[in-house]
């Protein structure tokens, strides 16, 4: 008994291992790239999971119409639901950047499909004329892609609601330190740590309704639209049904879009997707800056604040600590925002009845997604580890040249500016230039210039 | 008599003509950047009109709260209209890219304001004092942004919503030409012109949406805030005022921003008004790209659709025509793109209490809006002039090995298989060869295969 | 007996598993990322080579100082070298993007030497005091970079040049097919097959070019600075020797660059090595754009060539046939470009006496190597498949409007122009018009317009 | 006598003012794009300049190989020389970025030219037939922007030097003036401020390197290509008098470029020099970092330096000072690197034998050109007036916990850790922590720390 079947295609023949549930058309994927070195095995079954639940809803919607037998469908969904279940994680050795419009990943999920199928029912079902039955690439892994990127927007909004809410604790426990306010990173008035945190807060929370948003985009899908939007292919009432069976298994409220030839067409909301992720991205590396400017030191930098350690910090100099979390976050932004590029030059170069680049979206959104979701905890640790060094905010807070604003807002810019004037000609502090210069008695700057009333 | 004023700031006296209503700190600022070689006068008002319309609603509240003279805040409140109306549409020398968080700006309206207001009023009126009274230019140019974009989204979606509709009708009335469907540059099965134009149609109409959604993000200002979120400087009730002087000066309804210290601190807003400007200079751009492709020729090329000369093609060369405006769309929307990287670096590098990288917005923005608004009728009359190749389209069509997938899908894919290997093979059509492989009559084929019944 | 050993650093104890050669602070390093979800050990080890390279030079060179036991030195090199032979290449499980400039990168080598040492001496051999001896994450880091990245380039050089080899083989092979010249697509005059490839040949060759000169860049090492570019710690005589013995381990004549701080401070090389593996890509993906294009079809597209079937094109069409590879190439662009916005934003925002952004270079960098390392094959053999259609080409050139400039050149622009338009308006060849209209006799146009005579 | 002429071309007839130079191409030119609202007028005559020399060195040779009058050749020089005099600097209303590969930009300079030419010789002269006789925009238009980026990247090479000059100088003023080191933001070990400095003069020496390296790469011009590389069009003889007579006029060296056909279709070249540009703009945005880092405070920053007062830096709080020419140089480099990818798009998406994204080099180039050149004085200014704060420079060398290394150097990791843990535990200083723990005595601290042996 031989170790290899042989599989053909419109090119030729090949030898497959038994044990091997893909078929030719994987192999000849594998063949044309392994240029990320990532497959879907390896990097992300997300895409291949939603691929499958589309197969099952197809094979059920075929069946009700009568065009596959109900054993077929039968042994198709169990097929599928096998790969949900993840128990062939392994077989999907398809790089997740390839050519051809996605043909290769199509095709992988087809072919397990099939050959699980076979082995299942005990006869032959073909990965084109039955497990795609009425299908296409140009529709199928459109529609795949947004239930994944759904899936991602959303589970990365869960973690920011999250992040958000441990920042506004950490918001609350430092309410009342008071600190220096900074713009163009020199002394302004003072605020709390509790205010700044806040602001913080308020960003991460908002990412969260900015990812919702744009996962809401990606309900409508171009399903039915076949190889170019016309629906060559599928039998009649099939839209009736396939949205029904999809909404079901994959739980998410889907519908067909609205115009098929602009499913197909138009990728402009890959620029939309990839835009929510940035702006993430931008929250969590903006609030990263702030940490590193704010805990430099330990004693020859700004000391406002502390993070917790994660690993020594140079292989020469013990002792030091670098800010290890906060920069694997902005580096996370940098590649975000570099994916972003590649997508923007894929999204809007579709031609004619498809945009054929959705493999950089792919390889893009699933370096996004993990990246942002494996990191984040250890974002949020370092967010509630945070602790104040509340001496030396208040020696800056009260030291500030920008009082002068307060003697400003009460006594004209002209007052207030030489009172500035005198301070920083004669090293003083703003109460005691305003005194010296018998503008307002040391009382009325007690009281006025009290930097714990001034948040 | 002196034609000279002198003007003096912190930083020392300037003598100024007396003729020029900006002062001292607006020629620091010009001193300090001509970096664009463009000003707010030579390439957009839209933001000092903003600015213009939010120092009358300051002068109102101001005024109601008893912190201005009525005669001061009407005399301020003229100096704003005058503006306004564009009488002082010269007086803007700042270039368009300054460094400092955009005080140049600022202070160009305050001075513009305060000189022509103690013109009319006869009575020194103050550029900080008065004029700015209660306010930061790291509250109020925000805000002033936000109405900017707000007026340029909204603006750009009524022209999509314009040019939608012209391309609607090109879809209409193209509804019957059936031309070759292509995905991969590669021949697919048949569609209509009119589908592939009403695809077109549904992206534009999309954008109109987005950049709608988008400018509605820009009604919450954080206003108020002044220098970094703690309203230090503003008057008790001011917030109950302002934003209904505001919202009927500009006639839109704006409101103060939930948390004020993030209203300062963060800036990933612009991110996604950027990416609206993207999403509908790529929605221009795609529908450009298939003019081209579609265009080519015209003899050489595909050649089923012409388009409007503008300009001849060559120097050298008589005769020949570029499809000028499309290839000036693509390019756009290189820019447009390219603008979104500045944007993406100096919106997530904001620090502390304020994002002082706004002047990269301002002319990234002014950019975007200017290229698109000046460009987008020229881009209608393109898509309205379209004239489609009808023979040539009908040719392509009938032509396509693709047709094949006719055959698989009523017979299994093996047969369309077979059938699409005897077409290429003996260079016949794939009805010829399905009649010729005994697979159908030759009636059954041109029933099956009528390329005008299968759109 | 344990299966475990405790290791400790400064910030505590790790029990770690006997067999494990790296040490606690590669475990606290892998705590501290799994961004990517790629390793050195999975996606790279040309960094953890060049790391090991040179801490064989500076073990060998702190023997030579005294500094350091010969059977120390010895060990140290018995372990650098069992990594140069891929004996541990398991042993790096430091995601490639990390935080804190690195170190853990240059740990995980120090631990596992120090590890390995230590069992081959059967003496303590510390990754700190003795592996790593007077040398800083700082200057070890980037020295090692710069080895890889010279190493990447070379290699990306090598295939360039073969590439072109290739290429300029098929130019010569279709020298003398005529075709039609092409601008903005539309026609222009004729010129050969072959010389339109000869043009991208010309192209890969100087990107050979291109990459050995940035290569050429990556000689001089910031090797001695240490933490901040004094060199604190290094013993005297260091750098007379260090060199030498780095040049003999690498092959490459290796030296310190002029300014150590300047090495430690400034990352602008990554921004020329980033452009050369773009200029790279990109001339790549120009030649795939125009094989997109002229083989399009194959039977309602341009035609003029075709390129070999890599897999089938469709899971609906049978037959359709997909430009794979070239699509390969054009998205492997869009990310190299992408990554080159990653680097552009790192690369500028060292500051200080460091830039420690590295991880976002060490990233792209093995991400673009790897994409274009392993695609160049299927590029070479596509470009080597290419088949011309020469009939077709023909047509199309003896078809072009665009002659008219042969005789605009030769009796003036109005009167090619009016040929032009003769041509157009009649539907007739230039030829022909210019032999309607009078301004040519049959002969002449025969001789002057014999597009087999214009190139 | 009428104020108008009328212009024919191939799509129309058009009126035109007499006392305007330029013609109707050039006017549909105008209206085919108003896309920036900056034309060759407004915003930069290098290119119509460099244009302008090429038809003065076509036309010499033309008239040399017997194709044009000498009279018509004279005339034609006269008005090229009136160009390069600035004499019609207001001639020339074309938008930067327009469609069609460059035509309007190039028929604008033929029809100034013959138009003025005309006029001079009281003689008909023909843009087309005669001042672009055997030229074609597709050759012109790139060797012209190579000119043009040569003269670019050469001048901002000479500033670069200058500004190198300026910082080595202050480099040397504060030699002895010890500070801190940082790393990641955090405290490291000491250095002096005029070695930090001098890092940043070898970087910005190196890009004037930079620029004139990428400046001799333009230097190979695609003169005598015409229309698509085939050289259609022009007179035997053509290539070697037209480069002799191109140097001389332009005072360049330059020569053909190897492959025509190569040198129109691939426009590679430009990555590299828009890399350039980013690399120079990246020194300046670095050094803007640390300084605007360096100079925080006043009061509650790291205050190691004061930079000169450039305008003041808030309109609330009197006295503020922000670090408005650093926040301009950075911003900078944000919108080059944007530029950037704009050019990334534009140099790889040409096709077939022409890339006709020009416009967006153009565009780019001479917005980065400006912006470099026009701030470079005051960021020199910004450099010089750098003063340090000795004292507080001195205090923070002296607390850094990184000191431990020194120890860390002599005695090993082990008791450096031990040292530096006891610093920071009892909040001492290093030299405290050593002697406390008799580790050393005070003499051998005072000696072995003593941060002014240290750098």
């Amino acid at each position: 008994m031989s170790d290899y079947r042989v599989e053909k295609d419109f090119l030729g023949e090949i030898k497959i291992p038994q044990e091997t549930w893909y078929g030719i058309q994987t192999i000849r994927g594998v063949g044309a790239s392994q240029a990320t070195g990532n497959t879907f095995s390896s990097h992300g079954m997300e895409l291949i999971k939603a691929i499958a639940q589309i197969k099952i809803a197809e094979a059920r919607t075929n069946c009700q119409l009568g065009a596959l037998s109900e054993k077929m469908a039968k042994a198709i969904e169990d097929a599928g639901l096998e790969i949900l279940r993840g128990e062939h994680d392994d077989m999907f050795p398809v790089d997740i950047l390839t050519g051809g419009g996605g043909i290769s990943i199509h095709m992988n999920v087809n072919e397990v499909i099939a050959n699980r199928a076979t082995a299942i029912l005990g006869e032959k079902v073909h990965p084109n004329t039955h497990v795609n039955m009425g299908q296409s690439t140009n529709d199928v892994l459109p529609a795949a892609m947004l239930i994944m990127v759904n899936r991602m927007l959303n589970d990365l909004a869960d973690e920011a609601d999250e992040t958000a809410k441990v920042i506004a604790e950490k918001s609350q426990e430092l309410a009342d330190v008071v600190k220096l306010g900074r713009t163009c990173l020199q002394d302004a008035v003072p605020m709390s740590l509790g205010q700044q945190i806040g602001g913080w807060a308020a960003n991460v929370s908002r990412q969260a309704q900015v990812c919702r948003e744009a996962a809401a985009e990606c309900l409508q899908l171009p399903l039915g639209a076949t190889a170019i939007g016309t629906g060559s292919g599928t039998h009649a009432g099939y839209e009736e049904i396939v949205f029904e069976e999809l909404s079901q298994i994959t739980g998410l409220k889907v519908s067909q879009c609205d115009d098929l030839f602009d499913g197909l067409q138009n990728a402009d909301h890959y620029l939309r997707f990839s835009a929510a992720f940035k702006s993430l991205a931008a929250a969590y590396s903006k609030i990263s800056r702030d940490l590193r400017f704010m805990s430099s030191g330990p004693r020859g930098g700004i000391g406002e604040i502390t993070i917790p350690s994660v690993l020594p910090g140079s292989s020469i100099m013990p002792g030091k600590i670098n800010p290890t979390v906060p920069e694997l976050m902005i580096q996370i932004y940098f590649i975000v925002a570099g994916n972003d590029v590649a997508v923007s030059m894929a999204a809007e170069q579709g031609e004619l009845e498809l945009n054929v680049w959705e493999a950089v979206m792919i390889k893009s959104f699933l370096e996004n997604y993990r990246m942002l979701k494996t990191s984040v905890g250890l974002f949020r640790d370092c967010v509630a580890g945070i602790k104040a060094n509340e001496d030396e905010c208040l020696r800056q807070a009260e030291n500030s040249i920008a009082l002068a604003a307060i003697v400003s807002a009460k006594l004209g810019y002209e007052v207030g500016s030489q009172v500035a004037h005198k301070a920083i000609d004669d090293n003083m502090s703003v109460k005691e230039a305003a005194v010296a210069l018998g503008i307002l008695t040391k009382d009325e700057a007690d009281e006025l210039l009290d930097v714990k009333k001034l948040y």
